[in-house]
């Protein structure tokens, strides 16, 4: 069978486990104030062109997403995500364990936008009963979206706007960040996202990595006593050099950059095929997820030899979703072409 | 420099680096459902003999204590811990954070007896008020303690009738537990543990592994929904694997039991060195954690050559820590015991 | 200025006043340990025919639903409601603030129905990845709805039901109990809603006390420790038999009925008069609270003399609503029908 | 049998009955914006000199003390406390229920001193780990304390000094501040109170109210959206006027201070008749709460007429408390005296 489900089937880009292994027996401090770490940090700034930032790994992207909206907001505050956003359907409430509500709003192909905000967060503060309800906060967005698409330099420009307007902060949920950038349809680049929101973060377990998440913390507001708040949320590794290390190898010649557009590459290239087919695609994903709605009997064809996930119904057909990652051979991408033009 | 700092200065054991790297391109469910996963499980549930018992692996100490407690509590409820234990003191409030107090008991040795626990809890139901007051609900006890020393099995049997007798849950932190299991002075095996206890966790981040704790849950009331747990504290990981691979390295062939006895070896040359040496050693450790009382200049002398750590003041001497680990090589420890003959 | 704004704008019941009066050098026991309480307590009990419920007194209505959803959900559980549900929308997220989502449906006529829960719960447990959200663990109504609707007696039997079947409870907010089971369009009696669910609270605030709920308990895993719960949400009054009093005085010769009983009696007065006018009114509501669809001409005349709430717009006409309480005068309610007849 | 428990067994002073009658029918807005509140507030403000102060009306101690220190802490941030503090432990873990770490200090007759304060501070910041321990955020102390006694005018100079040193807040439990500032022993006033901390409340339900407590936010940077965390935490009473009343009544006049006044009065007689008798109080009470070593004869020949609190052990005698209020009678408090005489 051939995998693609997930872009965490596998282990890591061969350049972290090499790594790894060169770095096994050296002796360094616990908790993330190793050498590692600083370097890697020290790439990513300059990489996003941010020296002020502020930069912490942490394990994953619920982890990663909770303390940083936890660290954000006042405990009467809520935090506004589309509808369909990870923190809104698929961290079982992590958020909410916190003691902070999330505020959807309807997703229009995956996203929100600033003008949807801004109507939102006026009708708050317009109500003479206001504090009977949560107070906006925070805007959350994911880039890539959950399914796969991305916004605009202008959408993002226009939402980071707004929540300066309101008093809010803007946050990017990277998990998928290197596929985003990676698309040609991606008209925005890291050097601008670091200018245009309040916090983002670099999503490493889906992009190459074992594991790990660099988040960036770019408003100075944030940055306070930050350590306390990954500690306290036992999120501070005592081997932390882990993820320092993983992300000098991600950093270093831009391989981060380089794997991750492959990925792309061979998803609009799976993409096409399914267009080629007449096969109609769910949403406008131009990243490495693609979903194409697929008949009883095509899901049936194609289940013999790949595995990919049943994503949600839409009339009489199933949205399925194939995932590509930085691990894919163009083997398997040339059967399932092959497979696809079969169909 | 020689780092006999603490216990993870360096990566990994190598059998769990080889494992990785020979696994890494295979394809596997996500969340720890993969296949390592339930083999690492099989074989820590033979080794402690508990077929019934429920396991989860973590990536942190911290995570695991927090995920541990707050699933075990009612919300009015909190848990009696040493005032020494790490919950109470280095974990950034991490159990209050999820709204639990921590009820702390003056240690002795850095332990807490059973008879201290079972006046506690009968004074608060004896209380006309004690809905005043925060209700004991479980006793969390670190095996070996933080200053390394040791409960008897008699102990632990007494903590663990207290627990019953009282309606609470007994939980053991064993982040250091193979350090604790190859000390000559231990008493008790990791298969009576796992009767002893209503939870404990194996620890691997210290003891071995680049990061990872298996916690082992035997009391059937708490094994439900764990893993909505553990998503909601952001901490199931999307390569769970990760976690699977190196419970597995450390489990064949008692691998974690065999490098830890290494460690405690090393620990106890060295505690020697001391003691011949006419130096005192605060606390009983018989672990891999020894700390020495030693004047200024002494602490000068051997501060050229080795690093470890500040751990308290008693009177005119500084209580430091030594601590060997699974890494320690045999050419540092007679290197510092060379060092301590000299002072 | 004549108001019918809301049911909260005076003090309390006659009743109640010279109870406290007569009482008030009385000398008793704090924290509702007094006679009073205790028989109040009594009179519900009989009242509502459950010699086995647990009743507890709170000062308000948030409050008390976020501590009874609170006592009864596991941390990674979430609350079913209405997505017009005062919990989902008008407290601040207090439920989120205690670490649980509200898990909304989309309501009709202010209800959701047990179809619908079915449907969701059974979604949920039916995911391959249930635990990446968040389980149902209650399902919470309103009687009356906040749009003053009623369930029929089968529709709350039919949501019980649901509840045992997937091992849910069923809790009802009672705000303005009295006002539902006044109204001629009820068909349940408190004796059968007693049966009904498990757990609900008689409200006070609303219905002419000077604050205070009867929060009741009839599912035995609910009882359990609940005044550690009250203690700890800063809920247990000292002179906790002002809450007492004020119920021994409503639940004696049925105070409580008779007062919401008058108030709903005008309430329909009030709205055949806008129906008489060829005013349309929005949903169905029988009990205290009424909502016509005005103009901006209708509104302007009405204000002049009187007080009420804007609660929406419909279109080209404004939804307000008209409130009668236990307060409510007839020469009032006589002069707003005059206003009408001349709109 | 004559009550000397505590000082919440009757009603509340007359004052405030009558006020409740004369204004029940009056129609006003809910949630404590109406006038009645408006101008309770005035009156504090200008009683306490700051007009720039924000009063919020809430209904019970623990829950003010509560949601005072959650609204000015960062979530990693605990409140340093005497270990006999009230939040320490009387409040079933409210403060820790919001997520937040009571840092106890050893109390001296019931307070801590700022140097202690300021060495615990300063050995958090100087720890290579700090962030690995809760960070002290707030100073909390009770003005009196729990067993009575006083902090002179330069201890609150010396504390908040320290907490503003050390970028923290200083929040003063007033519970039975009445008390205190009735006590000849006391040499600060309200006044100076209001310029030498934070936040501070002045407590009603022990002094004579029914129910109520006036916070006082004098600090600008904790005043923002106070009234959104009273609506999270259920403390938002709809008829917020019953508060206002109260506090109007207690304010007109100074009638607050005369009726605690008269309380600490009797209670220093009852003080001096112990003393006569050669009796010994514990610790150094000046207010309304005494605290005599008995010997078992002497309680059983007490008890015979009186109700008083066992309150602790020392040695052979035990501590009792006698206390008064705002409702104790002359005849009763010479009644005692009488008894203690022939004791």
């Amino acid at each position: 069978m051939i995998y693609f489900q997930c872009d965490y089937a596998e282990g890591a880009d061969s350049s972290i486990l090499s790594r790894l292994v060169e770095t096994n027996m050296e002796q360094s401090e616990g908790y993330g104030l190793d050498k590692h770490s600083e370097r890697a940090k020290e790439l990513i700034r300059k990489r996003i062109g941010r020296e002020d930032a502020d930069i912490h790994f942490l394990s994953g992207g619920t982890e990663t997403n909770r303390i940083a909206i936890l660290s954000a907001l006042r405990p009467y505050q809520g935090v506004i995500s589309a509808d369909t956003g990870h923190i809104a359907v698929h961290e079982t409430g992590a958020v909410e364990a916190t003691g902070h509500k999330v505020l959807t709003l309807l997703n229009t192909d995956g996203k929100i936008s600033a003008s949807h905000v801004r109507e939102y967060v006026k009708e708050h503060y317009e109500s003479p009963t206001a504090e009977h309800t949560v107070q906006p906060g925070m805007v959350y967005i994911s880039f890539p979206t959950e399914s796969g698409t991305l916004y605009s330099k202008r959408e993002i420009e226009s939402l980071y706007s707004v929540t300066k307007e309101c008093g809010m902060y803007l946050y990017i949920d990277g998990a998928r960040l290197g596929y985003a950038l990676a698309s040609p349809a991606c008209d925005i680049t890291i050097e601008e996202i670091a200018k245009l929101c309040d916090m983002f973060y670099i999503g490493g377990t889906k992009c190459g990595a074992l594991f790990g998440e660099a988040l960036v913390i770019l408003n100075d507001n944030l940055k306070k006593d930050f350590r306390y708040m990954i500690k306290q949320n036992g999120a501070l590794m005592a081997k932390g050099r882990m993820l320092g290390i993983q992300f000098e190898a991600l950093f270093e010649d831009d391989r981060y950059f380089k794997i991750t557009a492959s990925a792309v590459d061979k998803a609009l290239k799976i993409k096409k095929a399914f267009k080629d087919k007449g096969i109609e695609l769910y949403g406008s994903s131009e990243t490495n997820q693609q979903f194409p709605l697929l008949t009883d009997e095509q899901i049936a064809k194609l289940s013999k030899d790949f595995v990919f996930e049943v994503w949600g119904k839409e009339k009489d057909r199933t949205i399925v979703r194939f995932c590509t990652s930085w691990a894919t051979s163009d083997e398997n991408v040339e059967a399932l072409i092959a497979a696809i033009e079969k169909l």
